[in-house]
């Protein structure tokens, strides 16, 4: 099996949130990235993907992963602006880098989501430590699924060393002991 | 760092369900296997457990990962018979293999539950294909952190190729297009 | 409007669990009845009836509401015997009364079940203070339609007096305060 | 016991959407109104209150129940304008009059939310036939508990009728037949 592996395009961006500086694929070159893609007025970004972002965020957090999202808005330009992100990304508590896809020159369609060919919101893109595509998928991601692929990339290690995946902090709910 | 390794012992089964022959970790060698244990009466063994065995079951059944689950009667011996076992399989639609636990000659902990001191219902441990035990969990396991763990392993092949990670069937329910 | 009003039939229970003596519908007259049926193995029963039942016998404790649970076995009758259903309802935790339906002389649709006319399980029927049915309904039932049902019922007194509608403790996460 | 009843006082409204003439308190006299309110940038009216208005707005549209919400924004005011308010109300789809609140003159509450001494969002209100307020609360309101308060006015007709409670088009999903 030949494996196909796409370099993943550079990001564009206009401005950034939860990050002193400037984010580049470049600069993260040699850790795995998450990018994912959303909307603030977006249903299942709001309901699911952005949820799933910040717990990979937080759970991966001690290993080489990054999460990274872009507000790639392609409608109602007018609704969603930086000062409705600004308070969107406070009310909502996320914790992990955010940039607005730069607009383009024409059309309403921003740069990195012209670029990478994104069909719309939430999009998720999984890019390894070399800086290839390995993944990359429009709408809901099961966290099974998604789990599996960035523990199967976190497993591509030098030194053929266990990753670090970390704990699920077991909740026990429901479950029974001996008396 | 150095990692330790426990071969994990072969399982003491005194029936199957959903399976021709008799299972043993032996015969699975150089496969990975997810063994979890349940009781038909554990609420938590029936509202996550269960439905997450059955789920990765689906989803990796491309791959060289089998899922098996003993039923480990703990308590409540009468009310969780072979006969009562059977009847919940076929209504919850379970499709991967079930054995039961060997009842011990002393005692209410069957025999594959001590032997791996399993606290209580549902556990989760992951062999890998060399049959050794690299995870081994109490409660509720997250589906993000078990995929990961998951993925780490079918990783781990002899020649580097990427795994089989399926596809999640993306719902895009909520997902928003460019009109 | 012209409504038709049909009396509830007497309950045929073979014995009773989680009441101190064998209740009567005869008996409750002048409360309002939810009568409610399940089956230990009815995968919709565990996971969404069971626990509305408990709920509602919870949150209306202080109404003249009362909930009763009948165990109407249609199927795997050897895989849900009495001793089974008492391990169940003390591990589920359900803490209204639940009468076993007096298994039929021939065939597998038991006493009660069958005079009613239930279709499967979970059924659902509403019994007003005047012992006559208000809602006989099959499968799950909507929190909120059912809680109109019971309001409805609830507010049926003779004194014009507004019914004791618990509050729902509002549960205020996620809500916003201003700082 | 004596029943304390407050007139509900008048909504002021600043603008509306979903409704094709403004809306008032006094012209939806003889009716059972639900007030609700929310603010667009709160998590948990976009997870739990607004699906539950439309859910109630679409259950009960054949009584004479009127859903109304009013954005209640006291805070972050210049991120949730009426730009941004039109392009949420139709990327969720919601159907129900919705009115913004009149901005205060002085101050970040606005006039109704001050007027009512709403705590924060969700607010919940319950307005019956006569205009007078017979439920507030703060927060997540729980289907079962609003229902049965929504039950009880319904059920407070001239001429003794049953109130339409329509069918909560009963899910059989998990629930079990006969063979």
């Amino acid at each position: 099996m030949t494996v196909q592996r796409t370099p993943a395009p550079e990001l564009v961006v206009e401005s950034w949130f939860n990050t002193a500086t400037p984010l580049t694929l470049a600069g993260l070159r040699g850790r795995i990235v998450l990018l994912h893609t959303f909307q603030m007025l977006c249903p299942g970004c709001v309901a699911h993907a952005l949820p799933q972002a910040e717990k990979i965020h937080r759970m991966f957090a001690k290993t080489d992963l990054r999460v990274i999202d872009l507000h790639t808005v392609f409608e109602h330009h007018a609704a969603m602006t930086a000062v409705s992100l600004k308070a969107f990304i406070h009310e909502y508590r996320l914790t992990f880098p955010i940039g607005i896809d730069q607009p383009a020159r024409e059309g309403d369609v921003p740069v990195s989501m012209a670029t990478y060919g994104f069909r719309g919101t939430p999009s998720t893109v999984l890019i390894d430590r070399a800086g290839f595509i390995r993944h990359q998928g429009f709408g809901q991601e099961d966290d099974l699924s998604l789990g599996a692929r960035i523990g199967s990339l976190l497993a591509e290690m030098s030194a053929g060393n266990q990753p670090e995946v970390p704990d699920s902090n077991g909740r026990d709910s429901g479950a029974c002991l001996p008396r």
